[in-house]
């Protein structure tokens, strides 16, 4: 296999921004991620690969709870925002200077993305250098009309 | 949970077009998917959720292999041709009218996307209405240099 090719090839698949959030006993965690997808309408499935070393990870592997916020088209600062997972996660109103709440299942929602989703984990499937939850979703919100911000849009490049 | 904010929050996540085909003992199977995302880089796997209930899955559920292509910004066309699967499979060098090669793995390749993939099953997870199969990546090539169709583009929604 030709490597440029691949990772060229790799790169050709489209893909929108999105910040997941979860916590554990040690409290919040966060990361800005783009490997995700639906994957049922019936049950509501999602799966989301999550990189295996990352404190994301080792929440919602241990919590089995995950939420997923569409970031905006003009939230571009958002997403940087949580590329290197959550920085503060001591107060449990803000995270990394972001508004939260509670969402049903006790993961922190952010307040300023347009849209999210709430999930408890179903299956996981282990073996590369992320992981793949795959999630049921069990409550959603839509908080503003803003179209998502695509990952092609940034300029940034995450696969391949 | 309200069905209407899941719909419309899961309809924010972002996806490109691509054409997946596969082949087992009765032919050629093919099918246009937008549920599709890398899941690790090393080693370099992709998780695709596949209908359950159509040819594509029978044959990737059986021979363990499939190729994906990515569709070009110009060929919406070819992503509505494998709509509903591959309707022409007796004849091994065009699928649905398209012209197609034979990868390293036996999958049928199509000529006219601007890149593709060919993928071994190395896991797969079963129980909505998709089943996921997780793909490493064992060949990949680059036939132009078109930028990839989003479903966005097409106006064409598949999820929620």
């Amino acid at each position: 296999m030709d490597p440029a090719a691949k990772k060229k090839a790799l790169r050709l698949l489209s893909y929108g921004l999105c910040v997941a959030t979860s916590r554990d006993d040690t409290g919040l965690a966060a990361g800005t991620i783009n490997w995700i997808s639906q994957s049922s309408f019936t049950p509501p499935l999602v799966m989301v690969a999550i990189k295996a070393d990352s404190g994301l990870h080792r929440a919602v592997a241990a919590s089995r709870i995950f939420a997923v916020h569409i970031v905006g088209k003009s939230q571009k600062e958002l997403a940087t925002a949580f590329f290197r997972g959550a920085q503060s996660a001591a107060a449990d109103d803000t995270l990394n200077g972001y508004a939260v709440e509670t969402g049903q299942t006790g993961v922190p929602l952010l307040l300023a993305p347009p849209a999210w989703f709430e999930c408890r984990v179903v299956n996981e499937v282990r073996g590369g250098d992320h992981t793949i939850f795959v999630g049921e979703v069990v409550d959603a919100g839509v908080r503003s009309e803003e179209e998502a911000l695509t990952l092609r849009d940034t300029g940034f490049a995450y696969g391949g």
